[in-house]
């Protein structure tokens, strides 16, 4: 996925034609799924010619990796709220918005399910995964700066068990996921997090801490 | 998948076949995946007919579904340490196990990406998720009749709240699973359990019990 990324970055009517393909591919995978996904039909639908997608993407896979990667980072908004209640809560609920959407389905489905069979989709959400996580770090950073959060609390195994369980639902149990999820795992998550749980062990002592 | 089972069950010559055509298709799995798994390949190794195996099975499809929830239903123990501690850690310790091993890894790729268009192996997921957690439900029972979590704690959630970061470790960010993410995640799910994060909110006064 790095591929295509790392060429100038397009603008003017580049990042148009960009953004239309995109959009497009997206559109395409929601009515259509990943098996039926092509270059052609998405040329057709974001009104360009397949030559001009074929200029700027090698194949339907390298296409489908950048859509898919331009849409995940975008998609989940870092909240600031002043508390870490509230900006897990938050969090976990953009989450949850952002998978129960036809887009977000059609996305999941075709990064872990239609697709996993290529190394760069399976690269890709993981990738995805781990960016959105690395920039959602700070809610959990601010949280122990205010000593809501024990000294040590790892951001990264923080954010992991917020989502686990609504990727859980989303992949495994097949489960409703809805904002009770949400709201779910985050009080489980700030549960653990206050009881020192995501620190090292020496730091339990701290498990008190409001 | 009730259809491959509400058969009566074989006995005798009937569940030595059944058995070895089971293991047949779980080794074909491992060494050629799901897309190359079929009805002859399965019959050869299991040295029987392929008429045996249609015999039983209309398709490689109930096939594997069968194999699968054969498999996973034996392959789980449900641990009773005397501490909800050592019950969860040890639970943990055998998902990871069971998902790590060749047949493992095979089985959860051929469940969750390889023939996870295939409705029957969606539900058989969902429906072998739903099943060990069920028989798994005893260890926070006893954990709340020995007061070591607050009554009202709901078995379920603690439970899939324990298996979450390793699927998402498996099924999203592709990240190693071993025995450090077992202990993990027994201990963040206990941290919010003791809190009473999975006890009506009316509960949470409980939280401070040991």
């Amino acid at each position: 996925m790095e591929s295509s990324r790392s060429t100038a970055r397009p603008v003017g009517r580049g990042a148009k034609v960009r953004a239309a393909v995109h959009a497009a591919t997206l559109a395409e995978l929601v009515d259509k799924g990943y098996a039926a996904l092509t270059v052609e039909g998405v040329a057709q639908r974001a009104g360009v010619h397949k030559t001009t997608v074929y200029r700027r993407w090698k194949d339907r896979e390298s296409l489908l990796v950048d859509a898919l990667a331009e849409h995940l980072a975008a998609d989940v908004p870092v909240p600031d709220t002043g508390t870490v209640e509230d900006d897990l809560r938050a969090l976990a609920r953009s989450l949850v918005q952002s998978y129960t959407s036809p887009t977000g389905r059609a996305v999941l489905a075709a990064m872990f399910t239609g697709a996993a069979h290529l190394p760069e989709i399976a690269a890709a959400g993981g990738h995805v995964f781990r960016d959105r996580l690395t920039r959602a770090e700070p809610v959990v950073r601010r949280a122990v700066e205010r000593g809501e959060l024990p000294v040590g609390t790892d951001p990264g195994e923080v954010l992991r068990t917020l989502a686990a369980p609504v990727y859980l639902r989303l992949l495994v149990t097949g489960d409703p996921v809805d904002e009770t999820t949400a709201d779910q795992a985050a009080r489980v998550t700030l549960a653990a997090a206050r009881a020192g749980a995501f620190a090292p062990p020496d730091a339990d002592a701290d498990a008190a801490a409001p």
